[in-house]
């Protein structure tokens, strides 16, 4: 039997990660979780943060899963050293593949950040980023008003751009050449971001950036899917299934297979 | 002490690699084997590339590497998995990581790649494609010209751009909109070829990618270095000393530590 890949994420946010999977990947089955019920993890304390993420991934682990992706920015950031201690398999998070990226993008040397208030506040990418190379200025800010654009739909609209030009005022006083949009909503908004930075300012989006680190790791330890037909994917949400079910066929383009979860009920493991 | 990477290459090609190490990551200290005495390995039977890469190896396992990178297409083509069986620590190729950055970057599915005689020949990149995704179209194109335009140091020339445009004449008819830079002397060429093909094709350059690559296994693996002291790198070269110095000093943008070795004496090991 083929074991999958489980991603996880506080919402449908970490679906760009399994689109790119998917487009990448077309051979590996994929476990996703989101935790819609308890999104947004942005504002919450990282000790929840931690607690949730790692409730979430006890319920995964009965998939047998080959590989864990913590597609959301907040759980890398203050979640990703205490699951990697708590299980036997790899466990990629989505701010290193976001840092590299953006170290073998940058000419100037001066990268960008923009999350949420957590992941801002965890220094996360600042330290991912001067782990691989000390010479790496960092400039980051966090733009609380963007995942509730994302969440509307509100991606082109006259207020969303007015939101994103106000937001990103003091990074333009900045000689940046690299911005890494260091939340899975933001992808959402690149066009609109792109236009506010400017031509000289490449954006790095973890989604591709995961999915593609995942692939090498998966290569290199010789455990990659093989099998000719194609996998059927899971997922799992812990809020609205119709809405969840509505998004996620929209961003993937197919049908998909959703089972509610109730985390009132006692925890598995 | 730290242990070194470990990067070959037929030639001076694979520097590019080594200065795409040093920027992404400066903590990194180098090894670095180029068998100027026996380039190009691209017209040379598959056996005998075997042998040769797996000499320089035998010679580069006394440094005790952490990490070997075959940083020649040619070689990787032919004989990574043979090293890989012949040593315990990782080994990576530049056919999987260019691949890979293909399959991240294309819309259309269909991909072109250009390469040493050998490099084509033995389809290495087409079979690297479809292992991580079938629905690749592939178009691949032999390029013998390339290699001696670039050792003649003759980049920007009239007679390169037509060398280059006639040479490129079958891609042009195919719609793709990536093409890999399958040989490490390419990149060297790559604004006139990016000339050529055009705005709406995008150029994958190997080293960038397996620098990139090397980083994130190093640090899933826990291997990264993480001493604050900048490493000292040292390199070795079969053919003119002089010759390599030179080279290796202009693209490297510093001195550099050579050490010439003659095949002629019993091999180690």
């Amino acid at each position: 039997m083929q074991r999958p890949i489980a991603i996880l994420d506080s919402g449908v946010g970490g679906l760009t990660v399994v689109r790119e999977v998917m487009r990448q990947l077309p051979r590996e089955k994929v476990i996703y979780f989101g935790d819609t019920a308890r999104t947004p993890y942005g504002p919450r304390p990282a000790e929840e943060v931690v607690r949730f993420t790692d409730e979430i991934v006890t319920y995964l682990m009965q998939f047998k899963p080959k590989m864990i992706i913590i597609a959301c920015n907040t759980a890398t950031a203050v979640a990703l050293e205490h699951i990697r201690s708590r299980v036997d398999i790899p466990v990629v998070g989505v701010i290193n593949p976001g840092s590299r990226a953006a170290i073998k993008s940058t000419k100037s040397g001066i990268v960008g950040i923009i999350g949420t208030i957590g992941t801002v506040r965890s220094q996360a990418y600042e330290e991912a980023l001067k782990r691989l190379n000390p010479n790496i200025h960092v400039a980051s800010l966090a733009c609380p008003l963007f995942v509730p654009l994302v969440e509307q739909g509100n991606f082109r609209s006259e207020q969303t751009f007015e939101t994103i030009r106000s937001s990103l005022e003091p990074l333009k006083e900045i000689p940046l050449d690299t911005l890494i949009l260091g939340c899975t909503h933001y992808p959402f908004l690149a066009d609109t971001i792109g236009e506010v930075m400017g031509p000289g300012v490449k954006l790095i989006s973890s989604d591709s950036e995961t999915a593609r680190e995942m692939s090498a790791i998966l290569q290199e330890t010789g455990k990659l899917a093989a099998q000719p037909e194609l996998p059927v994917h899971q997922f799992f949400c812990s809020g609205d299934p119709r809405l969840f079910k509505r998004i996620a066929q929209q961003w993937l383009g197919e049908q998909i297979e959703l089972t509610p979860v109730v985390w009132q009920i006692p925890q598995i493991g």
